[in-house]
């Protein structure tokens, strides 16, 4: 039997992970790295200053993984797309499993934030384990970016009584929020919280539990400019952006 | 000065905690410890016990409050109400502040869960700082319920592409997820979930994280008796549950 752990390991700071997130990763034989954009670029940097502080004694091995390249997400395609990239994903796993987590061993993956929020491991995982794989597998929660984000800017997610939103950019760029009282914003690549006016507020966060974090808050109209602005310049700047932010409307009476 | 920590200490198990938070804990001289139903019933217990493990020198001060009890929520009255439990708490925070928090002094509140997801601690330390109380604050996310409740059942809160709505069951009773392909549902007294039939899955859990856990999944026509009778017999054996579960309709091709 081969073990899996998806390690839930927070927005970005290691302060962010939890006891149960170390103690996992004190038991697993090797890690899987994964070795694509904004992952290569600066978040397995992270990863491994983790490994260095909570398994200072080593003894584990890194497996590098290289997920398949996602095509550009079209919004007639979008679906067909992931099926497909997650075709060539499971592949990748299926080798991996094969070649390098050997009978009797644990592996992990250390997934940024929470792996139940916007993060294809699980069902990646679970697709496998469908098609006869046996893996037995542990999840471990871990703090998302959205969390983060509301913390940094000392808010709450929901407004009495109202429910919360997690969407994505672009969905909002579709008018999935416009008539929504708030909405938490993830993967946007085209700053579509620019079609807000009004009253409408946002707080908004790059790079979140890291040395790098940025926020800005304000009214869309004021500060939307200076997002944009501040956001292509730590892109150029690092060669990778994570951001996301919350739009809240005025309260009710 | 004055400060105040609003401390995330996750689902229910001591190791939900993170880093950051355990790091808070040991800053405060004091701990708020509220003084209600399932708080002071189970939760407090728990509290406790993270105290003893993580700031096991003691030095700290424990200091009971006494949350004002929130008369039931009515549909037409729920905000009106709402708003004078805030002033009757309100209140009861600018008490304990003069009396127990010296200046110079942090005072930390241990959250259930995350502050920013259906908590109304921020929120009322926010209303105090704009009624002119001087308090730095600082706010430390968690690991909450709602994730703990995706971890254990090893789902993911989102389906490629679409959005995470996270609401309470009186909304849900209300209609507001006959819609949705999914939602996660939280505070629901009424069991709200027998309203979805024909293919509508759900994952429940109560008492997430403690040796207490109850986990069940299934077709909500399949399940719907077995959750209501064991959230009950659980009830009446602890004096009190907190339970979470989330509704997912078959995915559309």
């Amino acid at each position: 039997m081969r073990r899996i752990l998806i390690i839930g390991i927070g927005a970005g700071h290691p302060d962010y992970l939890t006891v149960q997130a170390i103690d996992a990763m004190r038991r697993a034989d090797l890690f899987f790295m994964p070795d694509k954009g904004a992952e290569k670029a600066g978040l397995n940097a992270v990863r491994l200053q983790m490994l260095e502080r909570f398994v200072p004694e080593g003894g584990y091995r890194l497996v590098d993984f290289l997920i398949p390249a996602r095509r550009p997400a079209a919004t007639p395609e979008y679906k067909e797309s992931v099926g497909e990239w997650r075709d060539k994903l499971e592949a990748a796993y299926r080798r991996l499993f094969a070649e390098d987590l050997q009978d009797g061993e644990t592996g992990a993956f250390l997934v940024w934030g929470d792996p139940a929020i916007y993060d294809g491991t699980l069902r990646i995982i679970d697709d496998m384990r469908t098609a006869g794989h046996e893996l037995e597998v542990e999840v471990i929660p871990g703090v998302s970016a959205v969390q983060a984000l509301a913390a940094r800017h000392q808010i709450t997610l929901n407004r009495v009584g109202e429910p919360i939103t997690i969407t994505t950019g672009r969905r909002v760029g579709e008018g999935e929020a416009d008539g929504l009282s708030s909405a938490v914003v993830m993967l946007d690549n085209h700053q579509v919280f620019r079609r807000f006016d009004g009253e409408a507020e946002i707080f908004w966060g790059a790079y979140l539990g890291t040395q790098d974090e940025i926020l800005i808050a304000g009214k869309v109209t004021d500060v939307a400019a200076e997002i944009v602005r501040v956001r292509a310049e730590a892109q150029a700047k690092h060669g990778w952006i994570m951001d996301t932010y919350m739009i809240r409307k005025p309260e009710k009476d």
